[in-house]
């Protein structure tokens, strides 16, 4: 209800600030008899934790995951897995200077007119740090959704700023600093270019990332609400930094004819995925597709202008380690947000259908 | 839980079908002593009704809207409010040749995979015409809102199909049957060409609204999950035929830098609203802006492949009185989403942090 | 999260009052394929209604219940259930007098305190009427616990104010006016004549329920909160007029020893039932066993000191027509109740563990 | 939803087992700038831990609660407060002769049987060991209610098996092993030679536990569902070993007259609280009154007949360090239920009527 925990059946409560002892989260409506350790979930916090390359920040975190409870002789026993990643590198000092003026772009002036409270230790609750005990929690998802039914989850960066990288293959993802899924070394080589760039002008920028996940069972989603897309958006706009999501064709359905965007059925399968796996909120059996928009990161070392708790006006650097680019590590995240829906919905589909099945076959 | 409220204390809980005898809903959590009677709801029905031009469904539905509770001399007891909207003009039978099959585009297939169940009275559950309860709902919401706070709701079509609509002023809203804010009667009229057209062709098409909420509190918004903008992305792609959303700067945040994207802030007030009205998950106190993309109506008289329950390969064209561009009719039914989370946000905020109140000179 | 709404997964939310134009609710979460009609619904609502004997309200409600939504073709299709009984006998005139000043025992002063509102009509919202709709829902929610597991509900008296009613046997329950599981004329008699007296006294009185459901599957219930004995204490406290809730061996635990109350399993079961039917908070599978108290009815005719809403004194006779044993209609209520809780604890297991089965000899 | 969360917006989710590595709780909705520390906390976790007496189990814990998240600069910052105990005497040992079966009372054969997994240490997530978190988050919420309204808790033991406990005064309650409210010697050195009678025994017996609140605001508590002596029910049965529960006169209701019942009201306040607080589901702003009753401990080292996983008949005698009356520290727990329950009305009632205020002069 205070917006901590995420989904209804698979619910992840979150704790923990940036710069504070230590973040994590309790996962409550985890299916028992899950084999699991921390093995199976610090290679997704691996694939976002900080200092990977140049390109993101430099912050010293090893993100290592600890399970404290909810597995028992190496399985899950239904009862609630708490994961704890201690903070390491946390350089409160960086954070002295503005303490007592708001960051143009970030949650500092929300935050002090909501809470009356001020926790200037990285941004306190409202840093993307507080993504990796998600990841963790959904790498069990994942493990849970693959093993029920082939559910696998893929994401890549599609475009960087105003330079547009074009899918060719998923193998090339893990091969380059920016999850692109190209093997193009001139494309990589030019935004190395521009990521360096940035840097040198202490400034920032934007992304676009997509993510899929494919063997999707055919009829998770609700009705009217807790659509099967309305809460894939809200999962992704819940990201932080993120201003924009599309389903499908997203945006390109607007200039679309009814004609050409209603994807067609034949024995082979739909013809076509403008709806992005999903029809009236429930899912098709189709990939679900998803697109989001990441904003620039807001801290950066160019003077801004702003106002101070006194209403002075000041200006604002921001000197701390920081992303040049925040949708870089955005796509585990974005991943990890899909497979939680995934799981939630799964499991009420489960509570409300248990196992109904029609005998029209199946289509590709 | 099962998808079909709509908030968590000022909570809707809608029922009915397309072709049924009612549908309505049942809100709990309106605060007492508000002033309310049918008057109050029935302008915001109307404005969203069928049948209002040429360009709409013909369907011929007064959606007169009932108050059957919660109501006693002429005020809110804080007790549950019960609207009904009694159907009239449900035609079953002009869905008589579809029974069997699934329309592409429509919830026909997800439905019958997930409940096992179909009913084709015009979609059943998944049509649009259950969005009627939720602006009566809405219209309560609005009506708080705006005795609390002074908050006011604007919506307008910025584009149809490949017709952009600039934004001009609002009062042209009303004056069009497009919802445009364009006082610009060339671009009415080659909208009017464009839409008998598609009429004619037996097709449809999409389009683009933006909804805008004025006079908004500072400090609505969950810090992780529940963040304004997740809900406002939720409540937003839960309406039907969504595929997209966009907060502030939207997809366009993905080229922008940081020193463009980040509004600086000044004793005048923010420099520009690329955040939108939310700066990490809680509102700034100003404009909520949202933009959303509609995909082209599904039901469409062009023949179209697909298959029927059997498993048989079907050509399927659909007769019944549909919108070639439910775009035109989404915009009170997007500003009432966003006045629904903006209410449910508002009550939030009171249970969690009361009167906080802090002493930075609120900016303009 | 306001109140009007029961379940998590089988959700009944409520709506109307004692006086208004209809009452009703709303259920979402019935899993579809459920042959259903009003004629599964209409006979438990018929042992609730008010008029049936001498000895309960003489209100004249056929309490006649009709579905408007939620069922097509004789089945549940997975969408909200509508259930609405229209109001035919409100004399809100009985209550004129007692508008100003608040009833002993009464919602009055805390309602006023609450809402700084006041609906006198029949209590308003606060009327053991609004206990029919939930009456309606549990029907439903009973039969498809009976037909998934063979789950059967049953409820008596088995105290009266002072006159204790000895259990013989089900059968006896609708062959008296009491819902007594005795065929001793003479006790029955005796109950006639002690609540003749009471209703010549203008007074009222307590009396004890008992409930059982048998055939409920191993393993509901949650392990810390929403302990199956939790959600049913909550469910029968909920009840208007209850004032205390006993599993199993209830009060009596306190003066057994472990040695004695301690359920032992044999191959033959368990050895007793102390434990009503839950352990750990899930059900073992045994008989769920429920013990209520309810107290006297707060609307008599014997004047009552009180004061008014302007803080004068006042006496306060209640005149409209009341039960003066709001126990004996509260029978089929906590059979209702205890349904609710248990369909809800059903798909919340299916949800949560599938298909969990272990391969220990289930016991008797 | 899994059942490890407890309230609506005071929300306490807790992760642990009682022979695992740590147990604990995130609290999420604890009001901003609320002073608090470890200091706040650990006394009502020492009123309840272990080894305090002979007459309780001999495990030694600290209990010593460490706060991880949601505390800056000593006060309270509106986000995830995360406390952590951690585990120190488990002696996993202890319970090795008993993991292949089913020990009477105990959930162990409804674990088994829900989740097809076993975790024996200590009964794993059954063990009342999880309620020393609930504890560390009641005295929160314990103290922000008194800092608002000036509400206090307070219980005691009433009946310990057959041994009646006569009310006195609180002050008794600190200064002997039971929580008394009685200053006679007597009474108390026959509940110790009981209580030692019983440990040689190898047995175990019950007790009754009343637990009140005082200075509770008038109006607190939802109409239908959600009442707040529904919501009391639903916490105190929630606790480890509770088997009945009730509300002011409770089960004397059953006896009692509405003329006797009712409490009369008069401008010196109400004359009795037959209700205990609540009338119509809303507090009055009387003293809530709370009783319930707690079995004997299951855990005995007399030998009972039970039965293993493959099906065989066994003995069991439990040698693992257990209390001989699990009510002696069951009274802290139920203060901190009771707590918990009333923050959570108190949040929802801000959220839901504001500054409501009506002109009756409030009785007293």
């Amino acid at each position: 209800m205070s917006g901590n925990s995420f989904g209804k059946l698979f619910t992840v409560t979150t704790f923990g600030e940036s710069h504070g002892p230590a973040i994590g989260c309790v996962i409550d409506g985890c299916p028992p008899g899950l084999v699991l350790s921390e093995a199976d979930i610090q290679p997704d916090l691996d694939r976002r934790k900080p200092g990977t390359s140049r390109h993101v920040t430099q912050r010293q975190e090893a993100d290592t995951v600890e399970i404290l409870s909810g597995v028992y002789e190496g399985k899950t026993t239904g009862t609630p897995i708490m994961l704890i990643i201690r903070n390491q590198d946390q350089r409160s000092k960086d954070y002295g200077n503005i303490v007592e003026s708001f960051r143009p772009g970030h949650a500092d002036y929300t935050y002090w007119h909501k809470y009356g409270v001020r926790d200037p230790r990285g941004g306190g609750r409202s840093s993307a740090r507080l993504t990796a005990p998600v990841v963790g929690a959904a790498a069990i998802a994942k493990k849970w959704l693959h093993e029920q039914y082939g559910t696998v989850f893929m994401g890549c960066m599609s475009q960087l700023g105003d330079i547009p990288v074009p899918f060719e293959a998923w193998e090339h993802v893990p091969n380059n600093p920016f999850f692109a899924a190209s093997g193009d070394a001139d494309l990589i080589a030019r935004m190395e270019t521009a990521m360096d760039a940035l840097r040198r002008d202490g400034d920032s920028i934007g992304a676009r990332i997509d993510v899929v996940a494919k063997n999707v069972p055919v009829g998770l989603g609700q009705p009217i609400y807790d659509k099967l897309d309305a809460d894939i958006a809200y999962a992704m706009m819940g990201i932080n930094a993120v201003k924009g999501v599309e389903i499908g064709a997203g945006f390109r359905s607007v200039a679309q004819r009814g004609s050409e965007h209603g994807d067609e059925l034949t024995l082979e399968g739909f013809v076509g995925n403008n709806a992005g796996g999903v029809l009236g909120g429930i899912s098709t059996g189709q990939d679900i597709t998803v697109s989001i928009a990441i904003k620039p990161t807001s801290s950066i070392r160019t003077p801004r202008r702003s106002i101070d708790k006194a209403g002075n006006p000041v200006m604002v650097e921001t000197f701390g380690r920081h992303d040049p680019c925040v949708g870089i590590r955005a796509t585990p995240i974005a991943e990890a947000m899909l497979a939680l829906v995934l799981i939630d919905h799964a499991l009420m589909h489960r509570a409300q259908c248990g196992d109904v099945r029609v005998d029209t076959p199946k289509i590709a």
